[in-house]
Order: structure tokens, then sequence, then C-alpha cells
């Protein structure tokens, strides 16, 4: 699989807002109200069809290739919202995966067979 | 600055998920509900603020720090809902830019000085 | 059952936030983001729960308190956006119901039953 | 200004969605998603605009228009998927009314001029 890093995103999005000239609409608020919006077409995806199992294998293609459209509005941004915040995005994301390990603590593989 | 990838954190979530036993709970409507809530603690953080500046220049380092958290809480849980939805994101997040550029093309760097 | 109307919940709602002398904070978009805000503490108590049966049968009374608690704060919220946005939010609802009423036509009775 | 009750839209859901045959569709997680949709709808009218004054001064008759509408679409869902989770909104409503006030006690108008 093809590795795509959240710079190499935050660069694009950079490059496709500065052609266009949107740097001036590209405020955090407003940024935050667009993935909102995304969030919500993402959600009408999934709004009428109860519960859907792993994989989605009663969809169709067409349903797939929409699907992996709305989860990259999500993305894209988000990656662009963290971008004008001044966050880097990638190393927060390292930084809160190790606080979630401490949050939640995995069970030691040996609490699986300590009695005997 | 670090490249963190997708691939990366897609397989940072799985470990975290398989080390818990928690892939029981990890269905794609759980997922994004999860996520959708998320979002909200995100949209917290600037509710009463008015206006934000780009940079963010006027919040403190314990708040830069807390936006980084939940800006990557919203990411991780994206990640989560792609790999189980059998979405290759990166792949469909790079389609979706050039899907991007064609639905609002850049003016052409021409269009600038064809007056003379 | 008690019939509360939107005027009275927002006639509360700005008692409310006078008293507290709140309304500098009330801007449309302020309040947009909390009542987002409100809808993630809402998706977080569906959030693990798999598909779940009208009349939440299985849920406990505590759980049924802190639904209607959440259900209430986006309610509240929405009345307060809409009331500072200057819309006339019961209007406004009589109005969309009969606008879907046309965009979604209600198959008529006879329709069951022309054949002989 | 009229007054419309919650107990009235959600007989009017009620015939709408029975008119239709949709009570199948109309879990509370499908009615969840649905309304999470109508507020990223929502979201998408103010995402652009940067701070939004009181009263929306600037907007235009169809803005306004749409923007009771999309406020609408929110509060029928709400009043949809309370309904269909057994809870009684209204109710709901003005005891979260009564929370809040113990939650953010309000200054007790003496405090302003106890001094001498």
């Amino acid at each position: 699989m093809e590795e795509v890093s959240l710079e190499l995103l935050k660069k694009k999005m950079q490059d496709f807002v500065k052609e266009r000239d949107w740097e001036k609409y590209h405020t955090p608020r407003n940024l935050l109200l667009n993935m909102i919006g995304e969030v919500g077409e993402l959600s009408e995806i999934f709004q009428w069809k109860g519960e859907v199992a792993k994989g989605v294998p009663d969809w169709d293609e067409a349903e797939k290739v929409h699907l992996g459209e709305e989860l990259s509005d999500v993305l894209l941004n988000l990656v662009r919202l963290s971008d004008v915040c001044g966050i880097d995005l990638g190393k927060a994301a390292l930084r809160k995966v190790q606080l979630n390990a401490l949050k939640y603590p995995a069970p030691t593989k040996t609490d699986d067979h300590t009695s005997a």
C-alpha cells in the first residue's frame, strides 16, 4: 500500500488554496464549520442503512467510491484546519496514541494464563 | 518536520484495538458516532471565542496542546473508520485532491497579466 | 401530555442569558459551535451501542434521563440560535413540514385499492 | 407570535411518517445520523462568512429563508428522534432549564449594590 503522509496532504492543500487565492477564507472557524459540513455528508451515507457490517460488504462499488470521497473530504479539511491553527497534526497524533495507551492500559498477556 | 503516514496511524490503531480486544465494538456506525463525539469536543474549544486568528496567536500553550489532542482524536477515529470500512484513505485523499482541482479549476497565471 | 411551546422555551432562554449577562457571548457562530458540541454529547450516548431499538427498551432509567438531557441541550441551543438569528423557529418549522410534504408526496390512499 | 408546541410538531411528524410508511426506517441511530446531516447543512450556511452579527443583518431574504429551513430540519429531526426514543422532549427541556439554573447560579441583583 502506498504511504501517504500528512505532510504531503498539507502541502497539497497549501498549493491548492494558494493557486485559487482562497487563503483569505481559510480562518480556523470557517474551516471548522466547513469540516462539520463534510462530517454531515459522511453521516448521510450511513443514515438510513441500519447497522453496517465491517468492510461494507453489501455496498456497491459506486457507494464505496462515494464513501472514500466523503472520508477524504473530512481528512483534507482536518489537515488544513490543523495547518492554519499552527498544529503539527502528525506529531500530535503520535503523541495522542501514546496518551491513549496510558489512559486505557492494555491487559498484559500474562494476565490470561497466570492461574495454574 | 517528521513524516507521519496514514498507513502508520492505521497500524497503530489496529494494534491498539487488538491489544484491548476492542475489535467487537469497532463497527462502522459505532466509529462514526464516536468520531462525531470527537468533532463535538473540537467544536467546544472554539465555541465561545468569536473569530479566531490564523495560528491561534492569543491562545496559551495549554490550549494549543488541547487543540492538538482534539484534532488528533478526530484524525485517529477517521483513520480507524476508514480502515474498518475497507477504504484506503491515503489513496482516496490523493484522488479527491485531483477531483477538487477539476471541480474548481485554478485561474491560469497568464490571466493576471494579459492586459497591457 | 404537557404542551411546551417554542415561544416559551425562547423566553426562558432569554431570561436565563440576561440574568447571567451572557448576551455578549451569544453570537450566531458561537451558539452554532456550542450546539455542535451538544450534538457530540448526544452522539456519545449512542456510540458503542450498535443498533438501538425504538423506545430504547434495554436502557436503564439513568441512561434515559441522560438521553433526555442531551436531547434538551440540543433543543435549547437550537431555540437560542434561532432567536439570535431573528428566525421565528415555530413558524419556520410549520412551513418546512409543508415543504417536505410537497417534496415527498404521500401515496394517496386509493392507490392501495384501485384495482377491482 | 404564533405558539407552536413540541407536541404539535411531534404529531405532524408522526402523521408525515405514517402516510409514507417510513416508520421502518425511523430507528434511533438512523434518525440521529440524519439529524447530524442536517446540522452539517446548517453549518454550511455559516461556513465561509467569518463572524456573523446578531439578527444576520447583512443576509439577503433568500439566505434568511434558507437559514429558517435548515434550523427547522434540525428541529423536526430532533423532535422525531425524541419521540422514537420515548422521550417527552418538552418536559425534558423544562427540567433541563432548571438544572442549568442550578449549575450556573445567576448573580443576585443585590450583589450589584451591597457595598456602600
